[in-house]
């Protein structure tokens, strides 16, 4: 499954509003459509925004200055979003090739993608059972994945993995995205609602949490999307390690703790309207959508990213990795 | 707002599956339909069944011992069910009136709400804020409600509450049923989706956590809606106290702990399918859906029923109302 192809100069990209019921492709052309395709979550998931927005750098004319902060105001929250356009405008004011740079970008996404799905998986047994939450698979990145990565790994290694999905609302990423893509890999993997995971953690049925990460901070906090800190909590109360899996483009070195990333507010539709035959509320109630929430590295037992495993003290450890 | 309403020789049944978008009332006539509305959540919450379920009894014809097994085979969680067919059961061996023996139950609940809403505001304070889970208000009671009675008791008292109401997956409860309740009386309400509760805690928008119940074991450990562990975990590692609040009889003393609490699951499609314009995971996705969850009594601050507020030692202090 690839989300995201360059093929012939042309840029096709996985409509993952569209799944789990139908596979379509989009080539988007303007800057508009570059821009509503990361907004509207057509494209999702920290690495993938970032290989995105590289080849929309490279294949959109116009000032390249102007278009990194245009694509950049997209999704605030996603650091590799505004990383990838920086070095796609470094290799610009250097003269180098942008399609070239855009690949290199993707080429190493797949790269790092392995790395931290073989660290990952050296933490894991055969025949866990495991609790995701959100989507940080190959969909979300190119290949593999980071929260994921272990278990399509482990399955191509020949690994037996109960993964347990949240469905993860409002816009149920788990269920369109997660579920969709274990089971076309043919991974064992259970759809549940997210306030279930409580139930499966007690019932013993979870050795392990995987999880990605939008942003993390220089202290271990990490941002990832909205319920993640719900699940840390629900981890440490029933003794099951939580681990936090991510490139290393996503620590923020500039954020000294959580207290510092921006949590970004969705509409209220998303929670009342969307996907559903009928609205689930009246017209007239308001709604809370903030769509990241903040995970106390205290809750973490592990941040795996493609420079290795990194362990509490996180203000120390971190830093050795910089 | 009456959700069961008794005039002339029917019975009326605000039928909760089609609201918030519908108001509209059944008069279910025979066994199967009252058995039907019982199974298909037409009507809910613990008291709630039992009035309903009272009223069948009363109002079928037939062997009412087997009607009895019957109407309990609906939903064997909820315990008021079981317990409001066997009191009528008794009227009946002891010759009395059958429906005077229902309307004292729907009225018996009306004053048990009454007291417990009481006893509950007592704990609050003025423009608290508030999170629930489910609905545990007067649609799934009589009037006021358990979990929400304090808080329509303190509307008509002049309260201010803020009141965060997870929308409760896969049935919706919250969304459609807590956060209309509380719109139409004019309590602040604001919707958010259930892995949202971890976030408006640690934002500190949360004072206390209201919650109902469905079956009470004699160590405190308690069913209810499933999710409802889990914000019992977060609220204690948010230092927020966690009522339950329930009638007397929602405490089987014949269950030591939660661990002899039977969890029902429901279908698949309750989480794939229903509510939703399309299915939300591939037709092959399993899916583990467990309807209810238990509450360790260690996690809860206090359960507060028509007998008064009960705390820890709760194996000592329920055995003192007994």
């Amino acid at each position: 499954m690839e989300n995201i192809k360059y093929e012939n100069g042309v840029l096709y990209l996985l409509d993952q509003t569209q799944l789990p019921n139908e596979e379509s492709y989009l080539t988007p052309k303007t800057k508009e459509e570059y821009f509503f395709a990361i907004k509207s979550l057509q494209v999702r998931g920290a690495p993938a925004i970032g290989i995105f927005a590289a080849y929309a750098m490279a294949l959109l004319d116009g000032d390249k200055e102007e278009l990194k902060r245009y694509l950049d105001s997209a999704r605030p929250t996603a650091v590799n979003l505004s990383w990838a356009t920086g070095r796609m405008l470094k290799a610009y004011q250097d003269g180098k090739s942008l399609i070239d740079e855009a690949i290199a970008i993707h080429e190493e996404d797949k790269a790092m993608c392995r790395k931290i799905s073989e660290y990952g998986l050296s933490l894991l047994h055969d025949g866990d059972g495991i609790l995701t939450h959100c989507n940080a698979g190959a969909l979300a990145t190119s290949a593999y994945g980071t929260g994921l990565g272990p278990l399509l790994l482990g399955k191509e290694k020949g690994y037996t993995f109960h993964v347990y999905t949240d469905e993860t609302r409002p816009l149920l990423q788990g269920a369109r995205l997660t579920s969709y893509e274990l089971e076309k890999a043919g991974v064992d993997v259970t759809l549940i609602c997210d306030n279930m995971a409580s139930l499966v953690m007690k019932q013993g049925k979870i050795n392990a949490v995987l999880v990605g990460a939008d942003r993390i901070a220089a202290n271990g906090d990490t941002a990832n999307k909205i319920g993640t800190s719900g699940v840390a909590v629900l981890a440490k109360y029933y003794g099951i390690p939580f681990y936090v899996l991510a490139p290393y483009s996503t620590i923020d070195y500039s954020c000294k703790t959580g207290d510092d990333i921006v949590i970004e507010e969705r509409e209220a539709d998303e929670i009342k309207s969307l996907y559903f035959e009928k609205p689930t509320a009246l017209p007239e109630t308001k709604c809370f959508n903030p769509a990241f929430d903040v995970t106390d590295s205290e809750l973490i037992t592990a941040i795996i990213t493609d420079k290795g495993i990194i362990r509490a003290p996180y203000c120390e450890n971190l830093k050795k990795i910089r």
